[in-house]
């Protein structure tokens, strides 16, 4: 049994119900700005065994709230748990990005390729949510998420973080059935893994696609936005009799938002790069759009931040189907208090935006 | 006295003049892809002594030109020559960034900028110049470039290369009238600058803006774009009895092309997150257009690579005023034989777009 859910505005602001204010969370609030997630980590050892322990995910999940008025949780893991489950070789090392030591490129890796069980290899995480959503006692939302096939694609071919992309932009062009082969699989991975973590208690699901900006469009909708369609497709859409809202997003997708509008998610994340109004004119009432306040306004002092959130809400203008986020990640020399300035200046800005709500 | 121009396509087409074909260049076509380039940087010893000495600069600037049948040459250097010139003591570290050891951060540091005087400190530049142009002997046009303002700003504020740009853009929240100050010094020495390549003989210049696309829109605008135009305004646009044309690039641009078709320049470089035939449309003939291959594509077989020219080039269609090049520079692992592929691909499919031009 679970507790009735105390705040459900994130799920209705995505599903553009009415609300009385704009929800807000931030991408990575879970992370190396809070000194008590830093704490946990030197106790953990490793960021990986942090993500792999249920304990420690649950702990870091849940500071962010403890300290800010959320409106929601976001499992705290990592993109790469698939690959690693796949037994790729995943490796975080310090004060390097992820690195894969067996990347995927000949035919023969990816008929090696195999789809993980999530109550096996990715059990870690699917106790990660069931153990979150009992401690969040239905305060707020717990989102799940999982990285988009064709970012975690990325890391698999070239081996770790990239700059150019060679190797598997070079599968694009000289080997693309090889390539599309490797992405079906990553699909049908992520699909499963991430209603095994709506099973768990996620009650909302987001799909990072962290490198689709570095496509061309067409090529965008043949590697990237294809796939991501096909995984909402498959995913649960229905739970505990609520709709799981899905929310796309892809960073440097903002000319890309009216072909995303038609992927049938709920939602879609939007960077700072895009002005909110374009990309609601764009997506014309299809979806609601996630975000997007530039993380770096964080360096500045709480008295810009709130004029920044005020330019952010003004910007969606009147209306639901908006939830407040950051364009992407926020970064781990951000001050929590400037954090909470944001949050706060949701709170505070935001009623203005929602007539007729206030019941 | 200079030898009459034997190849004006580029100057034609950047001014949207009727050609015979496609006049195609590659960013960065002077660099590390090259074993001749290799080479010369080897007896050199260093990026900067290659840069800051004439003799290599114009050898390496050539040697592109002797491979592959290019419409332009463009002038071998760095962005960051203003910096250098400025004494902020530029250092390029083998297999690292740039890194500039007095960055530009208090009001004192922006007190104490100058702009340099080209005849003076950046006289390297300019005497490169005049000996391309005199080496070049009129086979093709000669471009001169620089970074604009807030790319440029960007590496002397944060002091080399930067994945957040967290100390620049917390000048925008915290200190805008101070980091406005600082452009516009770097715009006013950039302008003279660029006048003195002309001078020397340089025939069309380029203004690379590498991280406008960092910023939100408003910012992009208020930062970056006001002050390429006020470099366009302060430009020498006639030389030798000719139209000196002006390009304009901003990685990640994109969405952006509207309002920077109104810059004042008469051609938009293009990255290849953008569809030509949509950037055609948002530019509606007010300026020319330059790009857009994904230099991935270059991984690619011969064949490949001859299929996305075609591609790129019916994206852009029928008409005058496209002028072929990478959507961004040339990577260092590419075979030099498929750079070869890309412009013999484009000599051979792109006279069908220039009907009544057979003359």
């Amino acid at each position: 049994m679970t507790a009735a859910l105390a705040n459900d505005l994130l799920l209705r602001a995505l599903l553009r119900q009415p609300t009385e204010r704009t929800p807000v969370w931030m991408m990575r609030q879970a992370g190396r700005y809070l000194p008590e997630y830093r704490a946990t980590r030197a106790r953990a050892g490793s960021f990986l065994a942090m993500c792999t322990n249920p304990q420690y995910a649950c702990e870091v999940t849940l500071q962010p709230l403890d300290r800010f008025p959320l409106d929601a949780a976001i499992l705290f893991s990592d993109i790469l748990t698939i690959p690693h489950a796949m037994e790729l070789g995943l490796e975080f090392e310090a004060g390097e990005g992820p690195k894969i030591r067996r990347p995927v490129r000949s035919t023969a890796d990816v008929d090696a390729l195999f789809v993980p069980d999530p109550s096996r290899e990715l059990r870690y995480v699917v106790d990660a949510v069931s153990l979150i959503r009992r401690e969040l006692g239905g305060r707020v939302p717990l989102i799940g998420f999982a990285g988009s096939p064709w970012t975690v694609g990325t890391y698999m071919v070239e081996g770790g973080s990239s700059k150019n992309f060679a190797h598997i932009k070079g599968m694009i062009y000289d080997a693309p059935g090889l390539l599309h082969r490797m992405l079906d699989v990553v699909t049908r991975a992520t699909i499963d893994y991430l209603n095994a973590q709506v099973e768990a208690g996620a009650q909302a699901v987001m799909v990072f696609d962290t490198w689709g900006g570095a496509l061309s469009p067409a090529r965008y909708r043949e590697f990237s936005l294809n796939y991501m369609a096909r995984i909402v497709e498959g995913l649960t859409r229905e739970r505990e009799g609520r709709r799981v809202p899905v929310v796309l997003f892809t960073k440097g997708g903002g000319a890309w938002l009216d072909r995303m509008a038609d992927a049938g998610a709920d939602a879609l994340g939007v960077d700072w790069t895009t002005d909110l109004a374009e990309a609601r004119r764009i997506t014309g009432g299809r979806v609601a759009l996630q975000g997007n306040l530039d993380p770096c306004v964080l360096y500045g002092s709480p008295e810009v931040i709130r004029e920044e959130v005020a330019r952010v809400l003004e910007s969606y203008g009147p209306g639901h189907g908006h939830v407040f986020n950051l364009g992407h990640g926020i970064h781990p020399d951000v001050k929590p208090e400037h954090a909470g300035a944001m949050v706060a200046a949701v709170h505070e800005l935001s009623p203005q935006y929602h007539p007729g709500s206030e019941s």
